[in-house]
């Protein structure tokens, strides 16, 4: 990309430009920092779908009312292995902030943990929320639910949403093994920015309104996705569905797709994280599991042109630290004018006081 | 099928004749036991893959001396959500026997729990291995690895097992959930089956043994399936890897491929059981988990020909506890030569003396 279309940034400034937009619409600064942070390490990784871009969601739904900008985040101990947060109906990287290092120490003493994350919307990278699990030296998964927009295999309705799987393996002095992809063909955001670049999909990713195959984005956000991977993947698919949904307590994709309200931003919803102590599991066996696992890795690597899971996401954070993230700067503009006075009027969070942080 | 080809068999039946040639070939009854009633009921649910064809690859580890046929698994307790059973270098079926009931027991306490079955021999269904817990009302996975035949996506040569993965979802006064999937393109029991039936493979199933794509199921045998669902489904059977082999202190499958003596049974391995409990993960809320997953699926079975993933297994056993179940007689006979006094003389189990029940 030319000069003239694009703005290289570092990630600091990224993280910056994200949270002063948040702050400007009224989230509160212990919500606005952790999402900041995401977005500036999820763009720096070059998953742009789930960056910047992001924002106008995540400001549609302040300045909708429909999440509080101002949530206070309520960590509470269930059983020796279950934790829970209850979001208080804001954003859930501020939730999570709050739960991960009590999921970490039950992982660590009893050997296997779980953390949900309720009441409150997720609209960031899911392998995000790995990272301080993983960098803990913890096997981990997370699962979320996605807008409601994924008919099951032979289907040619909605009724699962893009619901994603994370899951991470730690490395000793090396970056995590660490794979997170949605259970849809393709992830809504993608879809969307194939969309916005004119492009037309590939053949058995979407169905349109009436349930017939289609290769146009629109048609297909109008319609619904299909699962990858055939009857596997929409089994996969319903295993997130039921693991963040009922699991939990909180709504299915389709129930919470009653309470969108076209904002843009994410469906309300939850979050289950599970973390694994390798080392707690190993206890009294060789120990070796470090040593299983990247003969594992390196046998992979004889393979020419195998490509592990977060290859591409660290390729990337290299080249980011180096050489900064361009950013098109017609997104910029489009970002810039979400801080506008005349905007920042209609605000309701604004009008709600004095933060509490 | 008509009368003079096949034989009908009730449940029971099936167990029975199972038993008889496993305690024939030297096996211990408490090993027999639970073998033989996996595999009945494997064959009721009509996946005759895992059925009494599997006895022919049991008879041969056991005759080859590579599974010990007097194992004791031993129970360990590691931490507050952690167990582990040592199989004695056994069959898996005897050693999930011996701790599931405190992998429950965990989870309804602690909320999750991880059962690790080590040093045996994974041979049989993975859903089955699942009932018990999800029949006590909790949701769980099972992980193991399958023999070393798949290649990982965009790759030449084998590096994974087939590594499946079951999940069970509990369901009040009705059948559970319950999916059970290799992550391969195709079980190699089913590539197996295709080959005696003279069939050819779908596209994209698998590669000869110089990495070229293959409709042949012998050559896909020689050289390696691929995973299901591209890169999505190459990452999970790596997730399975990771899991059911140096988490728990396990082999890769490609290690556990090295003490493949071509007797026909499984590899030596281990699998990973994961509970978890929906009623403390609800403790404090609604607790409409069940009302929640059930508006779920009737939403899924508005969807014409929609089928959940246990439909099929569901059906099957309703035939059979109504009709019986047919049963080739080509098989049939196979199986009873394994019984002959001929080939007894060679197991090396029955030389090992009275057995330790």
């Amino acid at each position: 990309m030319g000069a003239s279309r694009t703005t290289t940034m570092t990630i600091a400034e990224v993280e910056d430009f994200a949270f002063r937009i948040l702050r400007d619409n009224g989230l509160a600064a212990h919500q606005a920092g952790p999402i900041a942070r995401a977005m500036a390490v999820t763009e720096a990784a070059g998953s742009q779908s789930h960056g910047l871009y992001r924002l106008i969601g995540y400001v549609g739904s302040i300045r909708s009312g429909r999440v509080n900008a101002l949530a206070q985040p309520q960590f509470e101990r269930i059983a020796g292995s279950f934790m829970r947060v209850d979001g208080d109906n804001g954003f859930a990287p501020p939730a999570h902030a709050v739960g991960v290092k009590a999921l970490i120490d039950a992982a660590e003493t009893n050997g296997i943990a779980a953390l949900a994350l309720t009441n409150c919307y997720h609209f960031s990278a899911l392998w995000h929320d790995l990272d301080p699990i993983v960098s803990a030296g913890l096997a981990c998964w997370a699962f979320t639910i996605g807008q409601c927009i994924v008919a099951p295999h032979g289907g040619t309705r909605r009724l699962m949403g893009t619901n994603p799987i994370a899951f991470g393996w730690p490395r000793e002095d090396r970056r995590p093994f660490v794979f997170d992809f949605a259970t849809s063909s393709v992830a809504r955001g993608e879809i969307e920015l194939m969309s916005r670049a004119g492009k037309t999909l590939p053949q058995g990713w979407g169905v349109d309104a009436s349930g017939q195959p289609t290769l146009d984005p629109e048609a297909a956000l109008a319609g619904a996705l299909l699962p990858f991977g055939g009857y596997k993947g929409s089994a996969l698919s319903m295993m997130v569905e039921l693991l963040a949904g009922p699991m939990i307590g909180e709504p299915t994709s389709r129930q919470a797709a009653a309470f969108d309200n076209g904002d843009g931003g994410p469906p309300i919803g939850g979050e289950l994280l599970i973390a694994m102590s390798p080392a707690v599991f190993n206890t009294g066996l060789a120990k070796n599991w470090q040593r299983q696992a990247e003969g594992f890795f390196a046998d992979a690597r004889t393979q020419p042109g195998i490509r592990l899971p977060s290859d591409r996401r660290h390729a990337a954070r290299q080249r980011s630290e180096a050489d900064g993230i361009s950013v098109p700067n017609t997104l910029l503009d489009e970002l810039r004018k979400l801080s506008l006075a005349d905007d920042l009027r209609s605000v309701p969070a604004m009008k709600a006081g004095p933060e509490a942080i």
